[in-house]
């Protein structure tokens, strides 16, 4: 393999956001670099079974303020996950925003007890074991699940807070389609209802059409078992819906032929039954996880803007970053291919002038729907765009984060 | 939406695997059913911050047997997967292989301190803080690592111990090319030196063309920084080359004009310079993680057989498996789309007849390496076939799997 010559300052000349030919400020001449060999730590068992991360990232999830739990009896009611420390797409399973039910409470199954039973409109209602499950044609995706209540506010100080109830995982396990054509649906079953194991149930009507489209019911996650805080030993997944469809600790599939009212209806954002169940579809949405809230950017120059931006329309097909409060939208790059109802990263290349401007983002999926401004919101609802602004349907509106002179980064909305 | 009525049993009419009609006979028919609810756990502030795997979920890494850390002051050289437990397509993070040149310890860096210089043949030599490299535009790729003495034996009892010293994860970084151009590469820069911070330094010396090819300083795995047993905060990624290149605790890359040899050249299979810097490339190789050794099969009836391929060449293309001892080979499902250098998990439906068999899967990537037989490699190397085969490079030789007629599965090898 001969050696390839890029020219000198080859990285700046390339890119269009640098074309101004600005320098590189801030990395420091490599000369008299003394470097001494860091402290050496020693391994425990532990870490050989099952190791940790580094003692100096303390990145952490948050208890989501604002809704205690509806039951009065968990401390902490929804969890959500530190995008501005976010890379890639992967969210970890430590740090998965959690939306529950109960609380700080959470069922600890053995999964050689668990099983899921599919019964109601079938030809052959079935109880079936985690080994059967694991016995069928398994499906991995990376898919997205975004709790409906994810939402800026004005008093939200960053983007844990003002988008931290989404994630996204690899999610392995079997189609439910796989495991209704085993049953047999009958011809009246248009709906199904999905049962979680804690005593509330956690359950949900959905279109029978759902199910047997992408639908699955999932005991992998990020290559090893679904963590408990997201129903181990079985969730369903329910790609681009609200997050509380995805059931957790899942035990039960009944095949109905109406749409059943149930506990986790009073979790919709409209207790109408009809809305709450037709009305679920997440996105088209996106935010800049950096510069975002909360953090500052250390002078002027060059900074890779980098984002999320997901849809339950399908994959994210384009992704556009506006420097100027919304002015200009420039073309972000998608960093690898974007999966369907799965989050997509996004970057762009920016040459901060050092003056005080807006960043925004917004995102079209692959069914051409695109991501909305809040004024656009308050028109569709027909409310007032002002400081009582407030929909009662999801909010995926664009998120503008100001930037002021001295670098550092607030809420537009604020 | 209207429900779609699948025929009664379509998974197994439609299943050519199951051809002859068989059914199902696993599940239990859901009768009487009853479920108690689960015993609620609490959970404390610890779990809200970063949470755990279930109690239940006791897969975990060993240590891997017969080579000793070179210097003698590690307990523990290698950590192996548990391959035979692993869904998808992602390691997680706390099971993901290590290779180690220093045992059972490693440096413990704090990020605010970290440097990576990179200096020799180059116009600027540059040194770069963390915050300076997550300036750069960033990549995230999913990349598999295998360590080149990853082989299965006649002694191995499992999957964990014949392949588990291979992993694939989400890697985020900033490609090394861009690193290079930034600092201006002189012409007569042929190789690089990539230097790791513990004592022993972990060097290894690459060609450039690799480096402005698909090289990743990576500072994000799996959506979080990098582990410290994968080289917190910065590893060097070298996509499809021998886990021994993917340089940990990265902190100085030197640009020169030839092969340095250095100390992980001892960690090569050869020890000649020469051969250990041209003779890195992976793969291709594939096995079988379920039914493989140690597992059991409950009885006759269908199967999932299900496994990883990978390859340094690329993408895999096309998986085949045997269940007959290699006379037909079925092509393999393989699931979602192979990424270059990366893990692809891949799937076939089998129906075990209850008889006495060996399953194995061979890969071809996308420049159509093949995956080779242990025969073709002992020819290759001109050595014996028997029980003394032993070959100096790497052994991707396809891996049989013995069940017998009581289910129990073991090392076709042994």
């Amino acid at each position: 393999m001969g050696a390839k010559r890029p020219d000198r300052r080859g990285f700046l000349k390339n890119s269009a956001a640098l074309a101004g030919g600005l320098t590189f400020g801030a990395a420091a001449p490599a000369l008299g670099q003394e470097q001494h060999g860091p402290q050496m730590i020693h391994e425990g068992k532990d870490q050989i079974a099952y190791g940790d991360r580094s003692r100096h990232v303390t990145s952490v999830r948050i208890a989501h303020g604002g809704r205690p739990s509806p039951d009065n009896w968990g401390l902490t009611f929804h969890i959500a996950a530190p995008l501005q420390d976010s890379v890639g797409v992967i969210t970890p399973s430590s740090l998965h925003y959690i939306g529950t039910t109960r609380g700080s409470f959470l069922p600890d199954i053995d999964p050689k007890e668990h099983r899921l039973m599919i019964h109601g409109l079938v030809d052959r209602p079935l109880t079936f074991t985690m080994d059967d499950l694991k016995r069928f044609p398994s499906v991995t995706r990376l898919h997205f699940i975004e709790c409906a209540g994810n939402r800026s506010s004005r008093r939200a100080k960053n983007v844990q807070e003002t988008h931290g109830m989404t994630s996204c995982a690899e999610w392995t396990g079997v189609l439910l389609s796989t495991l209704l054509k085993e049953c047999g649906l009958k011809g009246s079953a248009t709906w199904f209802v999905a049962e979680g194991s804690e005593e509330v149930k956690g359950a949900s009507s959905m279109p029978v059409a759902k199910a047997m489209d992408d639908v699955l019911v999932a005991y992998g996650m990020n290559g090893e078992a679904v963590r408990p805080q997201q129903g181990f030993p079985l969730r369903l997944m329910v790609p681009g819906f609200e997050g509380i469809f995805h059931t957790k600790w899942l035990r039960r599939i009944k095949l109905v032929d109406r749409y059943y009212m149930n506990y986790n209806d009073f979790g919709h954002l409209d207790r109408d039954p009809k809305v709450a169940a037709l009305d679920y579809q997440i996105g088209p949405k996106s935010v800049i996880t950096f510069p975002s809230a909360g953090q500052q950017l250390p002078g002027k120059g060059f900074y890779e803007i980098s984002g999320l931006a997901w849809s339950g329309g399908g994959a994210i097909k384009l992704v556009e970053v506006s420097t100027d409060g919304g002015k200009r939208w420039n073309k972000a790059e998608i960093k690898g291919t974007a999966q369907r109802m799965a989050h997509a990263r996004f970057g762009l290349m920016w040459n901060w002038d050092g003056k005080e401007t807006e960043i925004l983002s917004r995102c079209t999926d692959e069914i051409g729907q695109v991501q909305p401004s809040r004024e656009q919101i308050a028109k569709y609802w027909n409310k007032p765009y002002d400081q009582t602004f407030s929909v009662p349907g999801l909010d995926n509106s664009i998120q503008p984060w100001k930037i002021a002179g001295d670098g550092s980064v607030t809420n537009g909305f604020a």
